[in-house]
This record gives structure tokens, sequence and C-alpha cells, in this order.
């Protein structure tokens, strides 16, 4: 099977995406990889998969590359004798943050239809910007950390007691993202916040929270991953969550009770039918007094986070044999025509 | 000024997109139309302003205008020597229904800098599906008519009281839309919502209820259109809608108190800032006891709502100088920088 990675966008998670797809190769043992990069400024390239490397990238080389151009059915060369299809089977998105995340790749791809794992657009909207997670996570009856809302012009005021996270709402990878032990930090914290995003969301830093993360997705049958326990300090900041984007060896299931597991696996299924069906989500959870609380939905884990899965590559050949497919729609003129045979002109 | 009418999609409202498209013609008096089309297939056309008609489509004649790439910067001819892109100042979307108001196209805009007047992507998922706009309301502190929601599979239950209004959560102009009297005539009328979306939402029909209309937008102030109160049968049918969506003069105010008005106008600034911001979207609320409910957010609303405007024509042109802008992000490549330098290689 032939899988196209997408990576890259104009994002501040751009750097991480190239780590995420460059990992690909060594996941993928069996398929072949065609390598589609969006630059920071949104040009296509297609990529060599046998020296695909980070320099290449850094170095700005990789505008040696073949461009291309997005159309319906595909990723088209452009050449003087007309232009050629990019051959794959379906494509992998893995653009983490805006592009990605947000949701443009996936209506792009679903508008030209070009199969794809991604969230799609509803899902992504959702995913991407925490306050709607949260919105989503109550209408579904799933619990998560309590929360204050903060946009730019909004006066820098929190009824929460101390210590808090500061998080902008549209982004991973923690950029941006502060934990305020008194109301002295407060400023600097959403300082810092603001330079991300227009928008951000206090919720209570709970020390020495047990966090659990669960991945997976839905095929012809529910493919849960282990449900693994981070290991984190305070909490991961840029430069490790950075390499965390690499990984690639299995990791070791949390020792925790079968009551427990279930609990996660059943909130997982609940956030993901339907909305992220032809999606890999991973969920981060607290638990807190035996209540799964949902923290995080990332719509786009970092390495897909293969490192949960035990048969990574075969799931992602059935799910792209399992992908949600558009409502088709019939245009058939009949209120034009009926109107033109009523007015006797157009 | 150039203003490019996007307008068709693959949408259920397909035709009445043409409808919304061509009444433009009468609308804008002073500036330049550029026409550009997304038919069924989701193929782009450059139509001619002069000769535009409803019969083109219907016929397919429309086939023989140019095709168009969108790319980077700009919808584009391709030709033997080259590609030249179509001028125009902002682009109008006018696609209603699936493609439009979904966030496809404010996507695509978005990703191709193209600047354009629409809801952008956040938006546009929030508004286009009914269940969304319920949580958006909510977390604003607006009131709605109490729902509840129903996907394909779930029991087809109801606990609220006859009548009840069953709606599809993602389509306009009253499309797959049913009243319902009693239990006997629930398992038709979702049978009939159920053929246009997988999800409805159950509200309760409040007969002879007050509904009002604001249109408005913010360019560097709030332009407000008048309170316009819909003469309605008890619902509007699609034929009726679409008549509705040809309408180019201006109607006259409803009779309403100067408190009544504020009200309504204080609701609509509240959904629209700063969500909406590049977009002319009309709120169609109840008042139900004085108070004000929203009813539904028309994100992309038939013929732009220009006949509730006294300068609909000035209005575009000042909204397209105040566009939202997107977020600047550079990417410099230090982190791949710092970890290349770290490990010796990449």
């Amino acid at each position: 099977m032939n899988i196209a990675i997408l990576f890259g966008g104009s994002s501040f998670e751009h750097e991480i995406s190239i780590v995420s797809a460059i990992t690909m190769k060594k996941v993928f043992k069996k398929s072949t990889l065609t390598y589609i990069f969006v630059d920071s400024n949104r040009e296509f390239y297609l990529i060599d998969t046998k020296t695909i490397n980070s320099k290449l990238f850094s170095s700005g080389e990789y505008k040696k590359s073949k461009q291309l151009t997005l159309k319906k059915g595909g990723f088209f060369i452009d050449g003087i004798f007309g232009s050629k299809v990019v051959d794959f089977d379906v494509a992998l998105n893995l653009i983490h943050g805006r592009d990605g995340e947000d949701g443009k790749m996936a209506s792009m791809m679903e508008f030209y239809g070009i199969p794809f794992i991604s969230p799609r657009m509803e899902a992504s909207a959702l995913s991407y910007n925490k306050l709607y997670t949260k919105f989503l996570a109550q209408s579904l009856g799933v619990k998560t950390v309590d929360y204050e809302y903060l946009s730019k012009n909004d006066e820098r005021k929190i009824t929460m007691a101390y210590p808090v996270i500061i998080k902008p709402v549209r982004l991973g990878s923690s950029i941006g993202v502060s934990i305020v032990k008194s109301e002295a930090e407060l400023d600097y914290a959403l300082d810092v916040a603001f330079e991300f995003d227009t928008d951000v969301i206090v919720e209570p830093f709970i020390e020495g929270v047990k966090e659990y993360n669960q991945a997976g997705c839905y095929t012809q049958e529910w493919e849960l991953s282990i449900v693994e326990e981070p290991h984190k300090e305070e909490f991961l900041d840029f430069e490790k969550k950075y390499m965390d984007f690499s990984r690639d060896s299995q990791v070791l299931a949390a020792d925790i009770s079968d009551d427990l597991k279930v609990k996660i696996q059943e909130t997982f299924k609940k956030i993901y039918d339907p909305l992220f069906k032809g999606s890999i989500i991973r969920c981060d959870f607290f638990v807190v007094d035996d209540e799964v609380l949902l923290n995080e939905i990332n719509p786009i884990p970092g390495s897909m986070a293969n490192y949960l899965f035990e048969d990574f590559e075969g799931m992602i050949s059935r799910l792209s044999k399992h992908l949600p497919r558009e409502q088709n729609i019939t245009i058939d003129y009949q209120y034009i025509h009926s109107i033109q045979s009523a007015k006797g002109k157009a």
C-alpha cells in the first residue's frame, strides 16, 4: 500500500511535524511512503522518500523538489505536456497545529475527493480549539477539568484558586502553556500565551494528577491502543515533546485496574464515535477521585501515537478501507427548471 | 471595486446559490462583478458577467466557460503559456449549504491567502451545525429554544410535547424540515430529515411565535441592518424560500419598541463578535415573553440579506477593507537546528 504523508504546514508545530513525518519511515515496514511537504509559504512539494531528512527543510534545499498543485482527484505535478497525478492510496495528515489540526487540509481533501486519514472538518474545528472541546465533552456527558476563558481584550482577572495552568486555546505541544502559582505571575503567563493565540483557557493545576493516554480508531471494529501513563515533569515542555514526536518503539501499558481501563476506553469511544471516524486520535485523561476527566484531545498526535499500538501499520491499512464517505448530493436543477417555466424566463 | 462572487457548490442549496448570485447583479450598481462558479463536480468556472443567467447552469452550457484552478494567491486560468490569475479585490462567498457554509471554501481561501467575505472556518463549523450553534449560544449566554438531538441510529423517541419541529442539523433553507403534530407523524418526518443528514434536532413548535431577523457585520464600527419581521406561513417551504433568495429591494423595518430592538441588536453583537468577523450574517430570533431567543444563524444568508441594508454595496466595500487577518507564523527551524547540533546529525 502507498501512503502519502502530508507534513509541514504554516503552523507553530511545523518543525515537529517534520520530525513526526520522518519517524514514519521507521514505523512503516511494508508500505510505500510518498512524502508531500507543505512549506511555511503553503506551497506543496514532493519529497524524495529515500533522502528525506530534517536538514532538507531547515536548509531550504527542499525547494529543489518537484512542486505540486492540489486539484480535484489529488496532488499534481505540472509539466510542459500536461499534469500528472501523484500516486497513492491514502493520505495520512501529519500536519500538527494550524493547517492540519484546524481542519484546512481536511476541508481541501474532502473537497477534492482525496481519501485521507485525519479528523474531518467538524471534528477538527471542535478539537483544535480547547474551549470547543469543553462544549463537545459536555454535550457527550464526558467530564472535564473546570476552566475559565479569557480573550486578549478581556480584563486579566480570574476567579479560580492558584496554582492554575494557562493554555492558548488553539495550540498543541505545550506551546505557550504556563503554570501560574500566584497572581503575581499571571500577567507574564498571559503575555506569553497571547503571543500565540487570541484566546486562552485557565484550568486548575492539579499537582501530581494521574494522567493516562488512550489512542485509537474505528475500522470495522474498535482498535484501541494500550493505555499509557506518560512520564512527565511538571508538564512536558516543547523541547521534550519534540523528542517525543520521534518515538517509534512500543511502550508498556500502564499498571491500572481493569475497571479503570474500561472506564478510560468507554470515555474514549464516547468522544470518538461518530465525530472522529476516519482518524486516529489520542485522548489525554486525568483521573481524579476515580473519575475520568478529559484533559485534551490530540486530533493528530505526535508520530500518530504509533508507539501505543501493536500493529500500527496494519491498522492504517484497515482504516484506509473504512473511511467515512461524504454524502452524495445530486443536483438536478429541478427548481431552476420549474421557476423558468413558471416565469417563462430566467 | 471588483468583487468575485463565489457560488454553486456540491450542496443541496446549489440552485438557490445560483439565484442569490444572479441577484447580486441588480444589487451592485457601481462595482465590477467577477463570477466564479463551483459546479456539482467541484470544478471552478469563470462565468461571463454580461450573459449570466440560470439556464446557463441548468443546461450545462457553463462547461464552455474557462475552467479555473485554485492555487496560492487566487483562481488561475491555465493556458499554454502559463497561468494567469483572475483579477478581483475580494471574494464574496455566496455558496449556501455544504462547501460554502460548512467552512470548506473559507478553509481554502484562508490557506491560499485570498481575501474573502464569509465566516471563517471555526465560525462556519459552529454555525453550519444547528447542534453546535446551541453550544455556542450557551457559552455566550444567549438563550435558545429547547431542543433534543437524534442521530440516525438512535431510538426514535422524543420526550418533548407535540407539536415539534424537526430539522436536519446541517442544512438551511428549510430543507428536510417538518412540523410534527403528533407521535403518529414522527416517523415519516424523521425519514425525510434523515434523507438529508445523519443528525437532527427536535424543537418545540411555537404556534404564532414572534420572529425577527437581524443582519449585520463589523467594519470599523457596527453596521447593523433594520430588524425585519418576516412574513411567514407555518414556515417557509423550500420553493418560497427560493423566491426569497432573489430579493433585491429594501424592506420595511419591523414595528417594535426601541427596547426590543436594542435587545435584538445586543444579542446579535454577542454572537457576531469576534467569531464572525469578516462576514455578513443574519440571525433569526424568536421573542417569547419578552425574551430574545436565538433560533438560527444564517452564516451565508440568501442574497446576503442585501434587502435589509440601506447601503449594502458601501458596506461590502468597507468590510473588504477590514477583514480579519490570519496570525503571522514565522518558521525559523531553530528546534531542528538545535536538535541537529545536539545529535550531530538529523
